[in-house]
């Protein structure tokens, strides 16, 4: 790469013939006229050798060859990646093959991609790209805001030989890219680098969806309050936290530096390092089967903090963007994008909760699941247009579908035929797999093929420090806070295991190289990148023996938490509805109790039943009910027992039986058949499975477990059979009998 | 939309505010020096409000709200599609349920595609795209062939409020798109169209893989003199054909049509209306379980000439571009272009089955099989990885695939866990299913939003009836041919009907608009997406009744089919090897016999065995042995029984009985424990299933009968579990013990 400065008129190029792709350096050197410029002239070697294009000197075929050329370099690129995931594949089974667990599978990735985007970087593969400076026809007056979408350029054809070409100028289009905000030296770089939207648009949207769609929903609901506790005020804490930290610390930096950052700079550095990524401390704790509660909080946090993070940091480029004109503090701009964080987050909520719902109704009330394959299709289409939709009204996609994949698991998945269950499950763990290790192997090999890293010691030294604040400031207060009222106390120990499992991911390096256009965002850039190599490498690799040294326990059998649960379940039960019942299998969907005990009977799934033990640590074993506390989730489990769950999935009790008698036209309308006849195992399964549904979740061998003959997920929860027997003991053919009295009388 | 030639040098503009979308109206002008040329404007109404920008009217503000709303168009744009999908899920549903024969998926989702097609034209969306000619800076000498990659452009900022922009120059980055054309009129208009690229590298590839990876073996090799003569003869001939002719034909049209259509242009239509299509017709031959053989035949042609006519394309393109200078026909040109033609379908051939091989080597020795989520992403990576690799060096991706999913089908499906086998089957079914329909929906809507559309009439009259002669041409007299030494001869009805479903598809339509540069091509174009349409919905549609006029036999049992084999076979094995054997069991995988009579026992799917009766129509049912047919397809079926499978599969005879003694080292190597300690059920099910996984193919009913406890396409094919029960009887422990003898004795 060479630069060549030329102020006067002349033309001194030297143009090259394509013989073979070492040969292929292209010069081109232009007067100026306005202002000094250099000129960067980009040259290129290829790397394979092109076609034999020597015969003819067309411009066109030398377009063609170049289009060519760029396709293949685009298809190695993808390639590349394409090898790094295999590569990373078989040695992840190495890893497990022989126990290592010092070093998990994205720890993995990333270090692969560090290792082959160093290779990138000094094997000297690189695009050739040329540059021209242009200006408008004519007299340059301007007219409009914003440049145009597309330039014309009228390129004049060398007439080497004659034959095809008769007019001498040909016109080509050229799409606006964006702006070049470093004139003197700008090389832009085509080595294995995407488009940062991409990330945005097709690798979020799967990770996000299936954590949504394996959510734990039993645990999930019982920590609810604390999940939304730390996701919602812990990851906004620690957001501006971090960036007021960081803002005071910039400022005592050289004055290059801090005269580039602004305070909305840093507080979107603090918005993007504070979400947590579930996925790699889950691996571990899925492998290890640490305590499901542990699991739930880690889990729970993650997925909704990734939510709340990049709507905060919309907010907070709106704000710096459209409300704010002074770049200082604004009580209307910052009101302004108060209301849009909380607006987008709801409407994006509600579009994807509709969808999912939306989706539950037409798996209902078609027979689509005579189907699968086309269930299936609608299933993952009607998933994909949430996000879509989401876009396209201006919210925030990667929420969206969040919500809708929450939804589908909780309605949907009770639909589905037994075949788009597992398909389903399968196909969003495999693209979610896959677009976890592309953006970690991404992240390890953009740290040399990116071009716009800028580092600094100093700011990654602070940013390390704060992002270890932000992570110490959204669990240990807002733990004390929550254990005031919290019965089984959040114990020392798990809040320093939330602590250390605060590991960065995929959101915040999305978030982070989604803008590079100043230098503030260029070292925010690299900081973020490093945390996260740094995290998913040393503190994933660390967990293990943090486990072990803070005494968590692991190996927890969820059959054991299962069968606890039913007993205190029905003991629950007993004393909360006066119906003094002995018998285990009212818990599992008590069907045999009629209308109006709807509402205090519980499914499994509800928050309002079994008991939150087992989280005060490893002395752990009061059991309580959740009785008192989680009254809004109880509210919810009620309402979504007694209305959203028969309107939405073939579960029972039916609307018939919940809503008042005056909606009964349209109850029986959104009651199927199928509702009012199914027999007492099909019941137990769609009761249960909806819980089982979020079992097979990150781990990777789980799934092998679902051989012939078991529904998804039984692998490790047995236990159901044991329930399964006791029910069958006691067949509700009784209650459907007077259920459908009841539908015939009313028809 | 409007012009306005500007021809002063007075700037007259009103430049607008985006107070909202429908105000968004951009005026610009520019005076021209050089020459004169409107100035086309496009006026754009985005579709939705934007959010308000009223307050700061920085051209950053104005670029961003520009780029969230070319954003959300392309959100929109997909969503259509997406949507479009979903209902045609919904309807395909509606039909299948309702028996309707008379209108096939493909057809509805053509048909869907047309209506929202007219709607998005007709209801005046689309993006705004405004125009500036310009030329480089300075004087205007240029030197090299090819135009920059990239323009910077400076465009001096509007200092409406200076607060934030403290340079008056901003310099923004322009990428080449491509020629400009027409540059009076053109009218590049957004409307929900795509870069036809993205057919041959997202949309193709998943359709051909699954194709490949679902091809039925057995028929497929027992026909596979006829196919490869159909397929590569035929689909030659009938792309020479329809291109000599349509030559003549549009030499007597009007003048500015024959001008534009060179004889090179019409072999590029001959050769992309050659390929039939195998979606429509093969999902309604399954539907009605039609005679397997005739069905192989369809399937395997279709499936081989997709791959034959896209080399064959790119093979006169490339005589067009780069071998003739004259535009004249010229032999060392077309020489080159025949050795292109034969040099890249072989390299790509070799390039997916070396991938498929290789990935049945690594399925094969690592047991990443414990981990059925790796093994599946390895699987996905592998594959997908074949079509990179093959563009990457410059040969064709698509027929790479084809022939990495039939070797994957073939070999590495055997290695497979059970589990991978049903999420490999499952994710491809899927894929190929919303590949499949998205195009079809996409030639719909593109008939009304694709610019480069251009209609002419008695173009497209000729090409319909080139289209139908080119058909003919490959089956009536090549079946003639193949009559000629063939026994069960191809009947009248059955050449009636392979005639009939010469449905033009996906392959036809991604050839067609992958290249719409001039007049002809674009009306190339029209022809052939009015072709597909009409072949898909009225042939398609027709389809079913000319089966039952033609008489050809439908609701064919695989059973019965499947059982005569057995007896035919057994006979067959019992002539041939003069090892009097009455049991049926040694058709499952002999493995009885030992070491040398490996190359005359034969799995199902080696194409050597069975017959290939059936094929003589209504009438049939003669029976004969294929034995002095295939000669070729039977020592490539031993070769494949003797060192192929052993060697990348876990099946036996091992290498170590079928390689010479001398080369027992490497073959110790290439043999692992399991295939020596395997039991005989193992065994079993590892030769059959090579059968059984390409079972599922194209109906999207059938997967339902993949229920609990039953492997993967036992649903048509029951009869597997007599053979079991048969095999039971006599369990191969003896030979089990006698390979370990012998691999003892080598150590």
């Amino acid at each position: 790469m060479f630069h060549c400065d030329v102020d006067t008129g002349i033309d001194m190029t030297s143009p090259s013939r394509m013989k073979n792709a070492a040969d292929r350096r292209q010069h081109q050197s232009w007067p100026q006229r306005c202002r000094r410029s250099n000129m960067l002239i980009l040259v290129g070697v290829a790397l394979c050798t092109l076609v034999s294009v020597c015969d003819a000197t067309d411009t066109d075929i030398a377009l063609d060859a170049k289009a060519t050329l760029n396709h293949r370099i685009q298809s190695l690129d993808l390639l590349v990646f394409v090898f790094l995931l295999a590569l990373t594949v078989l040695t992840i089974w190495l890893f497990k093959h022989h126990r290592v667990s010092w070093l998990h599978e994205t720890g993995l990735a990333v270090i692969y991609g560090l290792i082959v985007g160093a290779i990138i970087r000094y094997a000297g593969t690189s695009a050739t790209l040329v540059h021209m400076q242009v200006e408008p026809q004519g007299v340059p007056t301007y007219s409009d805001k914003v440049p145009p979408d597309t330039l014309w350029f009228n390129y004049p054809v060398n007439q080497t030989n004659g034959t095809k070409v008769p007019e001498g100028i040909k016109t080509y289009a050229y799409v606006f890219r964006g702006q070049v905000h470093d004139v003197d030296e700008n090389e832009i770089d085509l080595k294995a680098t995407f488009d940062p939207e991409v990330f945005f648009n097709i690798i979020l949207p799967p990770i996000i969806f299936y954590a949504g769609y394996s959510l734990k929903k039993k645990y999930f609901f019982r920590n609810l309050g604390a999940i939304l506790t730390f996701a919602i005020v812990g990851t906004t804490l620690s957001a501006f936290l971090v960036g007021g930290f960081m803002y005071g610390c910039v400022k005592l930096m050289p004055k290059y530096l801090s005269s580039s950052f602004s305070f909305l700079d840093t507080l979107y550095f603090g918005a993007l390092i504070s979400p947590t990524d579930p996925l790699t401390i889950l691996a571990i704790f899925n492998d290890l089967r640490v305590d499901v509660n542990l699991y739930a909080l880690v889990l729970g946090e993650s997925v909704l903090n990734d939510a709340v993070a990049i709507v905060l940091s919309g907010a907070i480029q709106n704000y710096g963007e459209h409300y704010s004109n002074t770049g200082e503090f604004e009580t209307t701009a910052f009101l302004r994008s108060l209301s849009d964080f909380f607006s987008i987050f709801i409407l994006s909520l509600m579009i994807g909760a509709a969808m999912g719902c939306l989706t539950a109704l037409m798996t209902k009330f078609t027979r689509v699941r005579d189907f699968p394959l086309l269930e299936s299709a609608l299933f993952v289409l009607m998933s994909y247009s949430t996000f879509l939709l989401a876009e396209a009204t201006q919210l925030t996609g990667v929420v969206a579908v969040l919500f809708c994949g929450i939804c589908q698991a909780h309605y949907t998945y009770n639909n589905l035929s037994e075949d788009s269950r597992q398909r389903t499950k399968q196909i969003f763990e495999l693209l979610n797999f896959l677009a976890e290790n592309f953006i970690f192997s991404y992240i390890g090999v953009s740290m040399f093929t990116f071009p716009k890293h800028h580092f600094d010691a100093g700011f990654i030294i602070t940013a390390f420090i704060c992002a270890a604040i932000g992570r110490a400031v959204n669990v240990y207060p807002l733990s004390w806070l929550l254990n005031i009222k919290r019965k089984p106390k959040i114990s020392a120990n798990f809040q320093h295991m939330l602590f250390f499992a605060g590991l960065r991911g995929a959101m915040s390096f999305a978030l982070a190289i989604r803008n590079t256009v100043s230098d503030a965002r260029q070292t925010m850039l690299t900081a973020t990148s490093l945390i996260v190599i740094f995290t998913v490498v040393i503190q994933g690799g660390a967990a293990n023996f943090l486990l072990n040294w803070l005494k968590i326990p692991v190996g927890v059998d969820d059959e054991t938490e299962q069968l606890n649960n039913y007993q205190v379940h029905s003991v629950y039960n007993s004393m909360d509805n006066s119906h003094p019942q002995t018998d285990v299998e009212s818990g599992a969907g008590g069907h045999g109790k009629m209308r109006l005990s709807g509402g205090t009977e519980s499914n499994m799934d509800t928050p309002a039943d079994g008991p939150n033990g087992s989280l005060g640590g490893p002395s752990g074993g009061r059991r309580r009910n959740s009785h008192e506390k989680a009254i809004l989730a109880r509210i919810w489990g009620n309402f979504d027992t007694k209305y959203m769950k028969p309107m939405l999935t073939h579960s029972r009790p039916t609307l018939l039986e919940t809503l008042p008698v005056c909606c009964n036209p349209i109850a029986r309308l959104l009651t199927t058949t199928q509702q009012l006849t199914q027999d007492g195992s099909e019941f137990r399964r769609v009761d249960s499975d909806s819980d089982i549904c979020i079992d097979n979740d990150t781990g990777n061998g789980l799934s092998q477990d679902v051989g012939p003959g078991t529904g998804p997920g039984v692998g490790r929860r047995n236990s159901l059979s044991r329930m399964e027997i006791l029910e069958h003991v006691q067949s509700p053919v009784s209650t459907r009998i007077r259920l459908l009295g009841f539908y015939g009388k009313k028809l």
